[in-house]
């Protein structure tokens, strides 16, 4: 774990709440060198499927193989960001906080993936802010 | 289950094939009307989370919910793609065909989504040609 790259996640995450989005972001490392990052577009771009993750996978591209790379997030991820960490085999996820959205860790965990959650103190509270001025946007992100 | 929507899904695959891609449709249903289509777009879009089920989420744009909505796949779900349906809601996926690759079947079934395969022939084919013609892309769409 490199804390360049957890702020890397976390610089993504305010990128988004500054251009009027959802605070949550991520970034994709190889051999400890930062391939992409994302923010969740929902707002921005009218995209349902644009999480942070996925957003940092697409920015990224076509690879030949995630087996060598860790994904930061700044969120726990989600059941579609879960399943994309399983089907691209991304062996190693670290989760900027699992508080304020417990995610699918167990389900990472049951396929094997190694999960580390930082608690971080910043991402916690751009997420409470975020959820508390905008509940409904907030419901409407994760399904509910 | 109204075969036109199926159709739907079978022709966004056919048209990805049609511009290089990898042949894989879905469609996105509310009540009876077809919402969006989309097709897989890794190749033609450079964007590795571009299956079908999530770009023709993504085409459909933002909803307020998924409850009342049927997903059409030509192809069983990958783990991302049933991530997605699980996140949003989708309480049933119409699946053409789990032979020619699996899928997440037994994960969606345990979240309470309805699964129905039809086993289509036509979908199977289409799949059949397109691994055999392209060991590499398919190896690197389902990540292995």
């Amino acid at each position: 774990m490199h804390a360049e790259h957890f702020k890397a996640a976390r610089q993504a995450a305010r990128a988004g709440a500054g251009s009027g989005g959802i605070p949550i972001g991520a970034a994709l490392v190889r051999d400890g060198k930062l391939v992409a990052t994302g923010h969740n577009e929902r707002v921005q771009q009218s995209d349902p499927t644009a999480h942070a993750e996925i957003a940092c996978l697409r920015a990224a591209g076509r690879q030949s193989t995630y087996r060598d790379t860790v994904l930061y997030s700044t969120l726990a991820p989600c059941a579609m960001c879960t399943g994309a960490i399983i089907q691209f085999q991304i062996p190693c996820v670290i989760v900027g906080e699992a508080e304020t959205f417990p995610g699918e860790l167990d389900l990472l965990r049951s396929r094997g993936v190694d999960v580390v959650v930082l608690n971080d103190p910043e991402c916690i509270n751009l997420m409470l802010d975020f959820q508390q001025s905008n509940p409904g946007l907030w419901a409407e992100d994760i399904g509910r």
